[in-house]
């Protein structure tokens, strides 16, 4: 048993945070290391989280009149350059296709047939702006035809050299929403509109607090004339930007022709949006959340919210307590909880608490013979009992089985609240003003968010970068008005915009 | 409004089987030709049948135990060529990655970076049993790991050169189910598990009659022992396969050594199982269903159900039906049903029902002033008033706005099932025994099932394809087993099979 739990047990945060999280990934079961370089498996824990995270937003996203559709994951070389900062951007580290066959090879196995050399070269999409504005050039014709709002769910191919699973891999999943307006002020509308579901996403499924605001113009989307941004801070003080909504103005409408006749019969370009959450959404739900123990999922996005664990020494007793524990089960499944029952036989109990542990289920159901005669059952929160017992008032609870399953909804209701609470206040205590900027360099190196102010130029931006690795991760948007000097330069500024290292 | 009509009038079965299709598919929406060769764009009617099929199949797999995973979109050449039979079958017309990078070219524009040329050329999945399992031979090592049962929902690249929207495109939409067995006994049951829920779900959603059966060797998936696949007829009496069930043995798991050990401590190698269905689903459902008016889609895969359709001529009137009207889509919506309410001005009641009839709307709901008054509204099903007249009690019917929403659920109940019964005397109607195969010969031009016995060899099986480009669907597994002889060579057949020209 030893040996089992050792090959399950995760190095300490402390010790190296990044091997924690390459743990937490690995021993989860989330995701794998693929035999094609740069490019992840995800395993069926992760891909159920997955699941419920694209059902929550596709839900959100056609509550708002947004519709799905799909677009070739090809794009032909050509479209990558109409864009002039979309070209710097994104025609770089790309995949690219130049044989359609395969063929015998001289020595044996097989090659690109040479003469399946295609005449355009095609790129795996990157993103696919380019490739659905040729669409809608097509499809807009008239005012009658907008507001145009898509949504794809897909996958994204970006050459890695230096990956991390999650957080940045080859190829990831993603979902991009494309929408076309009559007016730059409706696409503006969008734009924020869609910034608040990914915050509302972030905040009340995910349970991580994040900051909202505007990324300087070096850090904004290639092509966009703003863009706007979701940040989350992970438990190393580093800042993780979660989800991203561009205001594109006429820059692409005007690359790929995309017009309308407005009612009294001219033509005008279209006003453009684009915005976008990855599978890098679990990456920053570990990191936010997780402990030396492994993975914390939030109730809310866990596709097994409760496991019930019998506990027994022999096979009268193993009886009884399996009667009730399958009754328990079969309680929670009806009023739509995610249940496992984990009948193993030959494993202990201890040795299954550790492992539910380590996978992150909200709650462990606790049922022995003398519950059973009880008539009770006990319920221990995946984190109260760990970390949150100073405080809190839930930990091991005794419940009634006959109210069981009103008792089961409230403790989840309640881990969901305190896992969001705990990492809003681990965010307050690392967040931080910086008016000094050598002193600003050396509390860089133990993490966190610095609200300082900022002239506005991309050289003190720049300076920063190159000194301290820390970048601007957006210019909030409830930032107080506040007169005060860039912290690098002296020159006048109206608002402290947050600095901090990054994923 | 005549030339509105017009643009949107559909060719003719009788004139032009294949440009009706087309038509239907772009005139209602379905899909587009994209600028990428080979490759469609799936829009918002087409996608929203797709992710209607997809959340009914996904929950019966999910009901039968299955999970899902994601695996990369690419596959290292050399697995392409692990299994013998596999790269005959898939090492062909496949997307080839040969680059990494886009630089600048000499002359301006871009170009793949010569330097960023990969050491291994990448294939973009054409499908996934060889990256799978790959996989699977790491993450299998005990008869306890035992059975696998994973599910993917992906995208698959086959370069194509005639290529037909949703039936044959380069790229295409799928899901690919790959399970892992200590037995054959128990893989089989699997492939028959499977080939059961296509059966079900084409018959009980899509209204789609399908035989099921096993494909003789030379229709056989590339790597497999067996093939299982569904078959439907088409409307110009065309065959179209819709989904394949294999029986793989362990032929992959010994290319991949994908092996366990059994409970004496020995190893062995597993038994394995994939099974798909694709976009192409959409394109079977359109060709079985859909009229010179368009589209017909089955009431249970639609996602609106139901149009409403005020009809007013004056002011007061409009106020008062729309009032009604939006009284009564929030009753349909509130009961779980998809319905749109076409409040759109300046379009004639006749405009919008030729439009939701081309889109395929299971039903109109037609509501005026007198209606109003009379508290009723009249409900049009898209196919009976057109085509079940004779022998059908449902043509325009008149419903009480009181026991509206109920009434309408019955109706839809009973074109899902007047559906599947015209698709299926249709196919009865054209089904025919042969026994005479210089009449087959010319029996075949006019379409249809033939019933037909074989003996067996490849070579009658290719002289059949040759001379008339029928194939052999399937061998039925409810075909009655019966002496007789081959209707190419005479040789003795123990059962009938199923020759048609297929899709």
């Amino acid at each position: 048993m030893a040996k089992e739990r050792d090959e399950k047990a995760v190095t300490p945060r402390s010790e190296d945070y990044s091997q924690w999280y390459q743990d937490i990934v690995l021993k989860a079961e989330m995701a794998d290391y693929s035999p094609v370089k740069g490019c992840m498996v995800i395993r069926p824990n992760g891909y159920a989280l997955w699941e419920n995270m694209q059902r929550a937003l596709d839900s959100m996203f056609k509550a708002t009149g947004h519709v799905n559709a799909y677009f070739p994951i090809f794009i032909p070389m050509s479209f990558l350059s109409k864009e002039a900062e979309h070209v710097e951007g994104f025609a770089k580290e790309c995949a690219v296709v130049t044989h359609h066959r395969l063929g015998a090879a001289p020595g044996g196995g097989v090659q690109p047939d040479p003469d399946s050399l295609l005449e355009e070269p095609l790129v795996v999409r990157p993103t696919s702006e380019t490739i659905m504005y040729a669409m809608y050039a097509k499809w807009i014709k008239s005012y009658r035809d907008l507001p145009l709002l898509l949504n794809q769910w897909a996958n994204i191919v970006r050459w890695e050299m230096r990956t991390r699973l999650f957080l940045r891999t080859t190829e990831f999943l993603w979902q991009e929403g494309h929408t076309a307006h009559a007016t730059h002020e409706e696409a503006w509308e969008e734009v924020m509109r869609i910034l608040d579901i990914y915050r509302r996403f972030a905040e009340e499924w995910m349970a991580v607090p994040v900051l909202t605001g505007v990324k300087s113009d070096s850090e904004k989307f290639a092509g966009a004339l703003k863009t706007t941004c979701i940040e989350a801070m992970m438990q190393d003080g580093k800042a993780l930007q979660s989800g991203t909504s561009h205001d594109l103005g006429q820059n692409f409408a005007k690359a790929f022709d995309v017009k309308f006749q407005d009612e009294k019969g001219g033509w005008q370009y279209c006003w453009q949006t684009s915005w976008g959450v990855s599978t890098r959404l679990i990456g920053a739900l570990i990191m936010a959340h997780s402990d030396d123990q492994g993975l914390v999922i939030p109730p809310k996005l866990a596709a097994t919210q409760a496991v019930i664990v019998p506990i027994y020494r022999d096979d009268a007793g193993r009886a009884k307590v399996l009667e009730v524990a399958a009754r328990l089960k079969a309680d929670f499944a009806a009023a739509g909880l995610g249940v496992v029952l984990d009948d193993r036989e030959n494993l202990s109990p201890g040795f299954k608490y550790n492992e539910w542990e380590l996978k992150g289920v909200p709650v462990r159901i606790e049922i022995g013979p003398r519950d059973v005669e009880q008539g009770v059952c006990v319920a221990v929160p995946r984190v109260a009992t760990r970390e949150l017992r100073e405080g809190e008032k839930r930990q091991k609870e005794t419940l009634p089985l006959a109210s069981c399953v009103g008792a089961l909804k409230s403790l989840l209701d309640d881990l969901q609240k305190a896992l969001f609470a705990r990492a809003l206040k681990f965010r307050e205590e690392h967040s931080y003003r910086a008016d000094d900027y050598s002193a600003f360099k050396q509390d860089i190196e133990k993490g966190g968010f610095f609200y300082a102010h900022w002239c506005g130029s991309a050289a003190c931006e720049d300076k920063v970068k190159e000194e301290t690795k820390a970048t601007i991760r957006c210019i909030p948007f409830d930032g107080e008005k506040e007169e005060g000097r860039c912290f690098v330069c002296g020159a006048p500024s109206q608002q402290r915009v947050v600095w901090a290292r990054a994923y």
